[in-house]
């Protein structure tokens, strides 16, 4: 028997459980009988053709793929636009997947990567080659719209929500007066900001404001928060995401275009608001920015986003091989206490290219917190454990040297 | 029989493990008949009798504090002088002992807050009332004198070295020309920057460039240092120490007082390095500032580090008890693999207000990395997982409300 061939490609910013998704993708080929090749480094490695045999590697290393953050295969954020735009790219990948005969394509990435998988559903339209192509959702950012929440999201909730609550320990030993902003990364949307609410168990522990983008900043309501948290807790620990901007929709901390040479340079909201509130209230704040460290926590990984890293690697497979194209595996909430979930087929169509914003009823009334509500979406989220094995006193993360085709 | 009567302090900055230290000195004067007071915040609380009753608490909250970020007594920064700078301290510290009729003293501190012990030593002589003073060693800084390393320290060097090299998968996924850098504290010491070298398996594997306070900032030196990394491994993940100086020993990041108000405010070195390379190479490097996450994250506490905090604070308590004062309880060790380690008298005198840099033998000859010898002396430190219990997803820490004497 000749095995069918798919291409599995990862695009995009990696996540703690992006390989989570690889590996559930290749143990479910192995056991239905697919050949799965990988693109190096996402869309650009595939259209140079540049690509390895997941088949070459023993299920021992494959099984790791479960601890490991980062994007095994590389990923990029090349994108492919539509044939009417860009036919060079559609007629070179005809070839790549000609040559290797490649009849199924998975592309395990965000919004952008998921516009992608979208217009390449008519593949044979333009190209005369037939391939089927399934979207595999991935985002820290959970922007995503089709599916409840996005694989990625709930690991860097957990990493976020768990250094919060141990700064508020480190914070509350202080005494009266600190200040502490954790930046969060989030250009436009403040899921991961609100994700440090689930950290509070009361109102005095941390975090007492959160800044979304979907709030535009005020600086007086801001300064009269600070206050009141001074005033009733005799600390602020704030959660603010790197994308808040002012009335005028202007990221805040753009201002520093200029200091920069024309690079705009995100990831300064923080120190933004803490030049804010020494000016206007002479108090030094302690700024945590968190970068990378959110997306690669593999240590503190989130064991329901792992497996729902993993499930949706293997609904993809399943699906290609059952004759379905033009399809996201979502994730569909059946309830919150118990959490419950399934799958579901969403298409590309209603994915690629949109963006979710935290609603309004995730919002609390005064700009500066999350309802009730909201805390119910995001727990379950976070739920569960899965510790890497660790050697010499660290996670032993084990990179996999993908053979080359 | 009446029990004699200690009281314990936690004082400076908290660590993820001071507050095992507090639990092996509670749990042996419980074992030793010893009642144990505790000072709330510190110096600052022990001055204004505000103290608390440790044997009232069950046994069973204070295992918890194995588990515990943070200072549970609360800390200050908070010192007191010499008999002859501050009198009216010493009077007033007399009063408070004398009322509840306590006969032993130990502070949990780093270099400054063991000065104080030191001095506290000729409590006797000066004020007439007999006093029993141990120090137990507590700083991540790692600069204390007098033994081989400082509880806190371990633990703040594992979640470096961990975020390290989670943040290296992270940046290897996304190919050539990355610059990542991850900012540590450490005002004069680069034992945390340091640590974050044990992440590293092979040249290839993040940090590439370690810029320690120890050795003066050189911008010709770095860029072409920079630049090598770039050519050999296609991207550079730096860690550098806040306190890192120029050739005139002044913090590079403090060029930014002017635009804070007069204020110094560390923790900037890491953007001022990002500014660096963006003006000279034209790279936007993403920066992370780790800030108080490094010495909060419980969650990922070395097994070596709680344990050794837990026997200071046992050491401490049986020292007292014996008769002993003016000493600090200090690791010294015996063997590096297997690692092996016990417990010594140190003289607080040879300790209190001096601070240990990075000895020269560990650090490389081109000044961007460490030896072998600093590597042996650091891993074992980082040994073992010392998971906390969670719920809801997260670390279950219980804060416990001690009372009020």
């Amino acid at each position: 028997m000749t095995k069918p061939r798919a291409v599995y490609l990862q695009s995009g910013g990696p996540t703690a459980v992006l390989n989570a998704s690889a590996q559930g993708a290749i143990e479910t080929a192995r056991r239905l009988g697919l050949s799965l090749y990988a693109a190096y480094d996402g869309l650009a490695g595939l259209l140079d053709g540049r690509l390895c045999d997941t088949d070459a590697v023993s299920d021992t290393a494959i099984a790791q793929l479960a601890f490991m953050p980062g994007g095994s295969f590389g990923v990029s954020r090349r994108m492919i636009g539509t044939y009417e735009e860009a036919p060079e790219d559609w007629l070179r990948l005809r070839d790549v997947l000609a040559k290797h005969d490649i009849r199924y394509l998975l592309i395990n990435g965000g919004n952008g990567s998921l516009g992608c998988a979208e217009r390449l559903v008519d593949f044979e339209k333009h190209t005369g080659y037939k391939l089927g192509v399934i979207g595999i959702p991935k985002t820290i950012d959970n922007d995503l719209v089709g599916t409840d929440n996005s694989p990625g999201y709930g690991s860097s909730a957990k990493f976020l929500a768990s250094a919060m609550r141990e700064v508020g320990l480190d914070m509350t030993s202080m005494g009266w007066g600190r200040v502490f902003i954790m930046e969060t990364m989030g250009r436009h949307t403040g899921w991961l900001a609100a994700a440090c609410a689930a950290s509070s168990r009361s109102p005095q522990e941390a975090p007492h404001l959160l800044l979304l983008p979907e709030v535009p900043f005020d600086q007086e309501r801001f300064l009269a928060a600070l206050d009141g948290c001074l005033a009733k807790y005799g600390q602020c620990a704030i959660a603010v995401a790197e994308g808040i901007t002012g009335a005028d929709g202007r990221f805040v901390a753009e201002a520093k275009k200029s200091e920069t040479y024309g690079h705009e340079q995100l990831g300064g909201a923080g120190h933004w608001l803490a030049q804010l509130i020494l000016r206007e209230r002479g108090i030094s704040a302690h700024v945590a920015q968190v970068d990378y460290l959110q997306r690669a926590g593999g240590h503190l990984a989130s064991a329901t986003d792992v497996r729902q890293a993993y499930v949706m690697g293997e609904k993809a497979v399943e699906w290609l091989l059952a004759g379905k194209t033009g399809l996201m595996a979502g994730i569909r909430r059946l309830n919150d206490h118990p959490y419950c979930w399934d799958v579901d087929e969403v298409p590309l169509s209603a994915v690629g290219d949109k963006e979710k914003r935290l609603p309004p009823e995730y919002i609390g009334a005064d700009g500066f917190s999350v309802t009730q509500a909201f805390l119910d979406y995001v727990k379950p989220l976070m739920e569960g454990e899965r510790i890497p094995p660790f050697k010499d006193g660290l996670p032993d993360y084990r990179p996999i040297a993908w053979p080359r085709v």
